[in-house]
């Protein structure tokens, strides 16, 4: 048995536990929570409560479909998709707790969505995004404290996505295993292309010289670390506390004689000493928790030298909001997206400039239709990996990752800073360009 | 008398309030308040001080000059300028309230400095920057509240600066009166094409199409509004506290046949109405004060449509501090630059997307270069028109922004918003530098 089959059931263990009405029921048919009298009064109150629920959405234009085939869509507009319930128990589940039981419900084949996955989670995204703010939803932002993800709950927390098995990602990921958003210089280039124009967009931000040394946090599957070390001539000591990804960068450095110019540490971000010239993490500082970004900036602080700068892409939002129970639970334990003044916990108390910051949320919602385009191709492959439930959960983590880019929910923060008063850097950004 | 001559009265009376130990002594050398017996404790006693203050900066490599030719230099490097003191009552002064004292003296005549006056400053603000951060700094950094920038307030801090002669301000700024920083596409570009090039690129930036609206906060003396309606074939109303700046603005308007497509509006932020697609402003939000921005924010997300998008311009600073209280008394009532952090307050509350934050701080040292190269081939015609005191004290003030924004102890946020969700944007920035 391989360590990533033992991974992956570990996920199934972990992410899903058994529904309480009972997946292995024979009938396929779950015994309904409900009674189901298909009497007039219950068909009232269903409508009513289905109405109510997508007026607390902002009335986004979607339509319910019923187990008995009657349809509910209560917006002016024509529905763009439908969600289609199999049973009356399923829809009060959705109803009474949606944010984290529509996910399940959908990952188990209880419900479906008659139309585009993404249009339809854009739909209800931009409808939520139009919505006047409310003085509870104020109250809940000042509340929020963020994930705990101390030392060993970041490891367990990182291991449960990343370490489900590098085959799994080899099947919708491009060839250099890039898990975050590309940059599609040209809209039309190919995942490819647009990753590899990705990594030397941030190389570039960096200005890098030869003999420079760099320290990245959350080094993935090793693309970045590598290509630093081949085509800009630095050295890299890159940190990861994913053990599958580490061992697959350090074979890569090895199989392509940068190992003495690339160091693949497997340790936690608060752990790194050491002196350099330039900080770069993609995609990392979303697993830290905002709670953490002192700790994180004082890391910067202990290791950039005085004319040191850095780059951090992370996914972020425009105001705190909690991640989604759903993904939170069953797809990225730990994550939270910052806010751009959180972010600055980062940089203020240890005086860094910020240089730049580049919303780049257009381009990730661009990389995830790649992904799912190529996951929907693997889906096959992928249940006979995992199961039917996993690539259903997958496909709605991708799809409603693709539509919160895409409809404005999600951001993608990719900010430039260096140490104060560092002038030795270019005046503009033109050079980017040329 | 003309309201020109007038106003430059106004700012001799109300920036210069007449020194106790007497400017107006026909001896010009003031009574000194401390007793001078030139004796050897008193020297002792004299470096001491002087070398406990420059440790206390962190050291910079400056001397001391003192009234009797005696020189300290407790810098292990060579200094790069000196101060010469020319009494000793000044040095008393300087010593123990120095962030006040020194622009009173130096404007006073009562000390020179002997050397670049940019490079002087700079080096102090390189020392500063250097220092490590203290626990007293960072206390003093919470307890940081801002101006009280009330609409009465407003008005007369703006009528202090900005009121004190459009005659003045054409002797050193560009032909087209823009009183921010300058964008240096080219480093060799003469101040007129750069500010020619800022006003572009920041056109650019809004992706502005014909036949849209513009509102523009603080508008200075017209030339953005201006090259608008006539470049951009968009209408625009541009609001203002400054008379003097809106009476010079609406002429332009009329000259230039522009006034049908152009409002100049003589009113605060506050009280703007109407709904825009693109908001503008450039170098007024240091005006506003920190504790204000969440009521800019408010004007900003009640005047911008649903695909508004926005451009501020400001001057900025890394950590939050206060304004130097000279500059703040004598140059610049209820000035301050914002953090990174603050200016979220402007886009957080009302769910603005954050797209590109520019730290522009480099071509505003290049602007003030020039600024204060014309202001000094102008000098004699600036004491004609007020005083030596106002020109040593404008190039005290044109020389230390130059040498913050060189050393790093200010920066220039250029900072682009939008609603959130708005799709109708270029996905990259390259067609900024095409």
């Amino acid at each position: 048995m391989s360590p990533n089959r033992q991974s992956t059931r570990a996920w199934a263990r972990k992410s899903h536990p058994p529904l309480r009405h009972g997946v292995k029921d024979a009938s396929g048919r779950p015994k309904p929570l409900v009674p189901a009298p298909a009497d007039h009064r219950m068909w009232a109150v269903e409508r009513w409560l289905a109405g109510r629920f997508l007026r607390a959405m902002n009335s986004p234009p979607i339509g319910f479909v019923l187990w008995d085939g009657r349809e509910i869509s209560p917006s002016a507009q024509a529905p763009v998709a439908r969600v289609v319930f199999h049973d009356r128990a399923t829809f009060w589940k959705v109803m009474l707790d949606p944010d984290l039981r529509f996910g399940d419900a959908y990952s188990d084949g209880r419900l479906d969505v008659a139309g585009d996955l993404v249009v339809f989670l854009e739909a209800i995204h931009r409808a939520r995004a139009a919505a006047p703010d409310t003085w509870s939803a104020a109250l809940l932002r000042g509340l929020h404290r963020g994930q705990a993800n101390t030392l060993h709950g970041a490891r367990d927390n990182i291991h449960r996505h990343y370490d489900i098995g590098d085959d799994f990602y080899r099947l919708w990921l491009d060839g250099e295993m890039l898990y975050s958003g590309a940059y599609f210089a040209d809209a039309a280039m190919t995942l490819e292309d647009a990753q590899r124009a990705k990594l030397h967009y941030v190389c570039r931000k960096l200005w890098l010289r030869p003999g420079e040394t760099v320290v990245e946090v959350g080094g993935g599957w090793g693309a970045l670390a590598l290509l630093l070390a081949r085509d800009y001539g630095v050295t890299v000591k890159s940190f990861n506390i994913s053990r599958s990804q580490i061992a697959w960068a350090r074979r890569r450095a090895k199989a392509e004689g940068l190992d003495s110019r690339v160091e693949f540490v497997e340790d936690d971000y608060r752990n790194i000493t050491g002196r350099f010239d330039a900080l770069v993490s993609l995609g990392m500082l979303e697993h830290v928790g905002a709670r953490y970004y002192r700790e994180f900036g004082r890391m910067m602080d202990r290791c950039l030298g005085p004319t040191g700068r850095g780059l951090i892409q992370s996914i972020g939002q425009d105001q705190p909001t909690n991640t989604n129970p759903w993904i939170e639970r069953r797809i990225f334990p730990g994550a939270y997206p910052p806010t751009l003044r959180e972010m600055t916990d980062l940089f203020e108390p240890w005086r860094f400039s910020v240089l730049d910051v580049e919303n780049l949320r257009l381009h990730y919602a661009q990389t995830l239709r790649h992904w799912l385009q190529r996951f929907e191709a693997s889906a096959g492959r992928v249940a006979e990996m995992f199961d039917a439930r996993f690539v259903r959960a997958w496909r709605l983590y991708l799809a409603g990752s693709c539509a919160a880019f895409a409809g404005g929910a999600l951001q993608l923060f990719q900010v430039v800073f260096a140490r104060q008063g560092v002038n030795d850097i270019p005046s503009t950004r033109a050079r980017l360009y040329a």
